[in-house]
């Protein structure tokens, strides 16, 4: 499939999930809108991803299948800065995906133009209405389940999960990875938003996903959510970890972060402390060991900084450690597979 | 207000809802129905509640201003067999109020009748739009928060709540009930049913309640859900926990269950486990001790074994405990006020 990224003024720095698909969709991605960078390319930003013209607007792309909006502004709205390229996209009859709060087919002239075009609009983070409550079953499949769980929100758990998955599949294993947000669904193309689910059913979307893929692989790489002590957002962390059942944990934390991201005041607990409460939490419904640790690094410079700080994260943790973008993820799939 | 209660077929033992408004709530409670067991009274099946007749249907309900729904089949729909007494009720300008995942505003009928008669339909599950994530400040307010944390669902965490909020009521303390379930709701007429809202506004949901009133109150009893340990459940018993931000929790467990009721195969973990799982997790975020233990021995037959039982659960835990049902909850307030 073609795609164009919507990431208006913000790209690459703040539309992490356009950045995203052009580091791990399948996809084509034809052009990246930004209209204050149009002229220039991703390859003028960003290495070791896809590269593709950016453009001012729908008008300067060619041939695509699918709008994809790439930003997300705070609190999940939807740009009316946006509207004219939705509208253009619509009327050519390529389909438009969001992840956004605001659902694209609650928006009449949308719904209106996809009727007309006979295209679809996506919204990924409305959850699919047959979920329900976990049966408790995930252990049951064949494969091996590995969820990344994190010190904070934001430290990279996606990228270390999409990490493990692709260096997993290179090395020839028969490796799955099961989207939990709506940029790894975006990346996917399939997946439950877990984090809007009725609380009741936050395991059981976990749940399906895994009975939906566990017999057919080897290995699950289950994006994780959240961190298990966050004041807003544990709950998505424990139903994530109770309804996937996994075998193993890979601890994500980003260097020199010491507090809870927007909760200032909640200092993050020491490290060994996330590995207790993380097996002791999951131990009663499903044993699981913290086996391998991913240290963000993109806060330090220089990659001796970053390879001492890792280092000291595997001696803290008492398991291998890397930081998958900067250093690859052999050490971690030496402890996973 | 006069309220009938609605409990077909299943008065007293499969009705907790009703059982438990006839026990907590201020209501005046006008009629039971139950075409099972229309011309007997409360009081021939139940002690320590308010009395009322037993009728077939509203036909024989004299005055009343609600008619509550007091019982849920499992999977949480609409009986239709209910429907006329439904009818009738909304046909007098009586409102209707229900717990169930099926919402009465969605019934065609019901909100045509309810328009017709100038009366109200109260779906108290469904979540009010306006929830959000949760800032981390539940403990900024004035009152002592004592949550109710459980060993598995339905061990008695609503009614540890609403006997310790009744007690220290009676001596005299300041205390408010904060509601997190339908029932729970029922009874107090407001909150937020915490189990249904979209799974990132878990904890959101509940500080909105202790914000609501703990600068009024000098102590906030918080009616819990679920276990953290529960396949199902546990992200939502998580999302209170480090929503509400507790001071103190006090567990609660029923004599005799050895596995999570419906999950068989997964066995409750020693008690001891259980205080350290909830105290480890809660500290990050607030910390909280579990200073009392409540037990529900209804599967005891003499209060002989069920003094014993408790008595050995006070040691297990090295907290006072009761049950507060059979025994009173003296000792668990000399831990709590």
């Amino acid at each position: 499939m073609t795609v164009a990224l919507l990431a208006h003024e913000k790209f690459p720095e703040d539309a992490k999930t356009a950045v995203s698909m052009l580091r791990y969709a399948d996809d084509e991605i034809v052009a990246v809108l930004d209209r204050d960078r149009a002229g220039t390319r991703v390859s003028d930003h960003l290495s070791g991803v896809q590269d593709a013209p950016i453009v001012a607007g729908m008008d300067d792309v060619d041939d695509c299948d699918e709008l994809l909006v790439g930003i997300a502004p705070i609190g999940g709205g939807f740009d009316d800065s946006w509207r004219p390229d939705v509208r253009a996209a619509l009327e050519r009859g390529c389909d438009v995906t969001a992840g956004l709060h605001y659902f694209l087919n609650d928006d009449e002239e949308f719904a209106d133009l996809a009727a007309a075009n006979d295209c679809e609009l996506r919204d990924v983070r409305e959850p699919s209405p047959d979920l329900t409550v976990s049966e408790g079953v995930a252990d049951e499949v064949d494969a091996e389940v590995i969820l990344t769980v994190g010190t904070d929100c934001s430290v990279g758990k996606m990228t270390a999960t999409l990490e493990l998955y692709e260096a997993a599949r290179e090395r020839g294993a028969d490796a799955a990875f099961i989207p939990t947000g709506q940029t790894g669904i975006m990346i996917a193309g399939w997946g439950n938003p877990i984090d809007r689910v009725v609380s009741d059913f936050t395991a059981g979307a976990v749940e399906e996903m895994i009975l939906e893929k566990g017999n057919d692989h080897d290995y699950l790489f289950v994006e994780g959510q959240g961190s298990i002590v966050h004041p807003a957002y544990s709950a998505v962390t424990c139903g994530i970890l109770h309804g996937a059942m996994p075998d193993e944990l890979v601890l994500c934390h980003e260097a020199g972060r010491e507090a809870i991201h927007g909760y200032e005041d909640t200092p993050l607990p020491a490290l060994p402390e996330y590995v207790d409460l993380y097996e002791s939490l999951a131990g009663p419904v499903h044993d699981a060991d913290v086996v391998a640790g991913a240290l963000n690094t993109r806060s330090l410079d220089t990659d001796e900084g970053a390879r001492s700080a890792v280092d000291a994260y595997s001696r803290t943790l008492s398991v291998p450690a890397s930081d998958p973008i900067r250093f690859g993820s052999d050490e971690l799939l030496e402890a996973l597979l």
